[in-house]
């Protein structure tokens, strides 16, 4: 099998067998058997750095995931067209009816990057990247546009921006506003800087992001 | 903060903080400043009991990762619609080169199960779920009609057939067509078995699925 | 004598002589007196890979053994015929008064590869293995024609869709409903996988076959 | 799983898992990648008592194994019908090309008792055994209105007949004449003494059953 999957990852499954898994095997069968409850859903970024799993320090089970470029929610848009995010969505509000879901933003997002660059040569003709992250146009223009921020800035911004936007876009689907208002789900705001590790959390009354009180 | 966040995920955190960090602490500040260089981009299941840095035991960086519901790839359709995960194959081919592309099923996934549900009620009126799992259609119906295999091994079959569609699909994407004739970049395929902490990896020549031989 | 049978066959029965013999002495004289009482019959195939006697480790005695390619039960057909199976059935239920009747399969079946390949060039003009194999028509055409499924796939799942079709057929006989029913009979499935050793037992209620979890 | 099979088989397999497997593994393995290649075939009774695997002290791949009641091989008849035994055997000869086949007879044969005794009552109103004996006919009625010879000696001397009519029978096969008169196929007879765990082996040229000289 070693010349089926990639050498690094063979050598981190060993690692999970050796290490893990003997601590996990008895969850691990419950988890099949009863299928999972987890409690919360995290929408994060696919960027390798940022992982919800390991800065949450989640076990099998605890989280669904969803990790899309930039840790996008697109607007309810019941078209006919089949979209990813919302599928993973429904399922996890009417089948797993998770109590919180979780926008997960982190520094230096190469999306947010595309965003901020509307001008810049496509990644390939068919210009994905550039289709998707126009999901953020509404709300990227105004700090694209201001010369006064510095390049670190205007990407700091646009992260927590498109945070709260896509907040708002989760606010379009007519079963989450349902559910929010009986008190039965919750939204939350989180981004990582990644050079230390470290979480900020959103406020949910005025849109800030705040550090844990070390 | 511990009113912004969901407590077991503050909790996570507080363990990360205190025993992963410490000795990531020098890599994460590294990985910010020189930006992500993932070899391996992995395509997996927003199921809360697979999460790929988990049974593959990555570091921070390690792994590239989107999750949608099943892990489905769309064939490459150019539309002017955004396509979450044609974006981020675009991101993982184009922008960080990506040597590997790993598509990881598992075990009991409810994707799966309502792909084979095809009649069942809508979880909602936009039938989110119905309209993504119809990717899988052109490859469903034979398994989904075989009434002489259990619910079981249905789920199974098409867990692992949609691996390999999923893959066929990468290769209607031109570049990855051309990287792989080229040698530099890899297609893979893999499913766990959830109940087992098991890995078993596509052989791919003849798309069957093999654990390795302990 | 050693020119009358294979080398092979006398140096084994010299081992069986000096290793076995002598602790099951006592054993098989007794045996020989009162008669073979064994509480199981096992329907296995031929393949000289799956002896049910290695497989279980059973001593003289236990198990009570049909043969036959790819451990096929016909359905009861009264019909003037002799039927190899029926006959040994009839014998174990009515003489022997077995408790319990084991189906037996296992992996790389050479009968099951027949039975996938119905336009194949028969064997012989007899085409002795194409009629026998004609038994599973009822249920091979779903798989066999499911392209999307490997030539290993399609064997492992017809392997056990004949299974519990033997079983099925097992049903067909009037004293077997009658002894079940009063629950003097069981019915039961396994399965081989032949790399590894492995046994699989089938899930009476639900059709799967599952690992013992170790 | 331990309800899934009776629990002496189970008992049994374990045994098999801790003694046998480890020292059989490589060996299977190889067995399931490269097929079988049995050199010699057996056509035993399904008699509890007579298993070839542990008279012979057989390996996993060494015989590939036939097991009706009493050890018969039908005359070469391609009518239509399915016969369990001539598919085995066309299987051995045209696919696994054996060598040898072998006739393997015992004491206190069951399937003889029946075949001596046509105007007992019928096990079941099918009469699958009655049937199925009936093969012996042509061969039966001498020995069986023989009122000089004792039960146990009409007993072992149909017991002997017999395996000599299905050597015989297995010369209607045109296949196997033919690799007969080519020296690629050889026929051997034996006959196993349970109370003794003692082989007789058939003298090809005079028909007798000898006993190795110890």
């Amino acid at each position: 099998m070693t010349r089926f999957l990639p050498e690094h990852l063979l050598t981190g499954y060993q690692s999970f067998l050796d290490k893990r898994l003997p601590s996990e095997r008895q969850r691990l069968r419950q988890l099949a058997e009863s299928g999972q409850q987890p409690k919360t859903m995290v929408i994060a970024c696919c960027d390798s750095r940022t992982a919800p799993e390991i800065i949450f320090d989640t076990a099998p089970g605890e989280i669904f995931v969803v990790r899309n470029v930039a840790n996008l929610v697109p607007p309810y848009e019941p078209d006919g067209e089949y979209h990813a995010t919302s599928a993973a969505l429904e399922f996890a509000i009417h089948a797993l009816k998770v109590e919180h879901i979780v926008v997960l933003g982190h520094g230096g997002c190469g999306g947010i990057h595309a965003a901020l660059s509307p001008s810049a040569e496509p990644l390939s003709p068919g210009d994905f990247i550039g289709k998707w992250m126009s999901l953020l146009d509404p709300v990227a223009r105004a700090v694209g546009s201001n010369d006064h921020m510095t390049d670190l800035e205007r990407h700091a911004a646009l992260e927590r921006i498109a945070i709260r936007y896509s907040i708002a876009n989760l606010r379009t689907f007519p079963p989450i506003v349902a559910l929010e208002s009986e008190g039965k789900l919750s939204l939350h705001g989180a981004w990582v800087d990644i050079a230390r590790g470290e979480l900020w959390a959103m406020d949910p009354e005025t849109g800030d992001f705040m550090r844990p009180l070390e």
